[in-house]
């Protein structure tokens, strides 16, 4: 039995043994501590995106997708330094753990993947009504290789994916109507500005 | 020196040797066949999504990205078969050496990736005249991690989803006044269905 995405064991990807070249700020959790110099491989202090899709994988052992990661380092890298510092990694900590916890209750029949029914329910529990074909064009689209359903990584990105377009769309409706006006950079911005 | 993505060595990573279960079609090339048959690593006589993935390196012999790999098999599945099979096979192949030559004669630094400059020139070459902030926008999104550039799977990618937003616009924009306007379902549906 395997569940969603979740770290690689401390020492396992990283040069576990060693001691890190920077101290814990203060206060900090100890094990997140560890996991954040697990990953840190060149011992910068900072995580880089290389460094963070070689530390995420999924239940069945494959590598996140690099616009997973990239969706995580943009949402977590606040001070768009490119990389992920400690604090920024608690944040990012909690949220792929908080994401294993959706992925884990929607998965009803312990596949470690998400099938169009699971998928359809979480969606409709986190407010969205989508029209048939669109759930049917998310599932090909987020739908994963080598087995049916959709992985852990690809099953976050499908729904911040959905959150933002839903979010991009009401920001431009300014008046509510339903309808919305663009030209075409805003058209190519918006398109482009998701993960 | 490294070029861009190419076909693993016939035999790589196929079970050559053997003798393929099915006969090549009348006419075939022998060498595009022999090819095709390494690819098909289960016989079955069609290529699916994974036996593409693991048959398509970049030039740094990483894989092809998923998404870049469903985006081939979307344009040359023309049956809409999930598989891919010899004659479609063909069609693919010839669209990979057409964008092999693109992407050498960009990569005129020969350094195996695009680089910004080289993408804008690709891209204006193309018939594309994009905002500063849409090339920059484009970079961050296509580029790849572990060194700087766009190697070539994430290149391609970046050119067909250029193309195909605009083509999505110009669709919409049925009076050509350089506007659409669009409601929830059909922002979603085209955002979606681009690659």
């Amino acid at each position: 039995m395997s569940y969603g995405g979740q770290y690689a064991p401390p020492g396992y990807h990283g040069a576990g043994g060693f001691a890190p070249r920077h101290d814990p700020p203060l206060g900090a959790d100890p094990q997140l501590w560890q996991w954040f110099v697990a990953v840190d491989r060149d011992r910068s202090g900072h995580i880089s995106v290389v460094e963070l899709q070689r530390a995420l994988i999924n239940g069945d052992w494959s590598q996140f997708d690099l616009d997973t990661v990239k969706l995580l380092m943009n949402i977590f890298d606040t001070d768009r330094s490119g990389t992920i510092g400690f604090n920024e990694f608690s944040g990012l900590w909690k949220y792929i753990k908080d994401w294993q916890s959706v992925f884990h209750h929607f998965d009803r029949d312990r596949s470690g993947s998400i099938d169009g029914q699971e998928f359809q329910e979480a969606l409709h529990q986190f407010g969205y009504r989508l029209s048939p074909q669109l759930l049917n064009l998310l599932q090909r689209k987020y739908g994963s290789t080598g087995h049916p359903g959709i992985t852990f990584d690809r099953f976050v990105r499908a729904c911040v994916v959905v959150k933002q377009i839903t979010e991009s769309f009401a920001a431009l409706d300014t008046d509510r109507d339903g309808w919305v006006q663009v030209n075409y950079d805003q058209f190519m911005e918006t398109v482009l500005t998701l993960p």
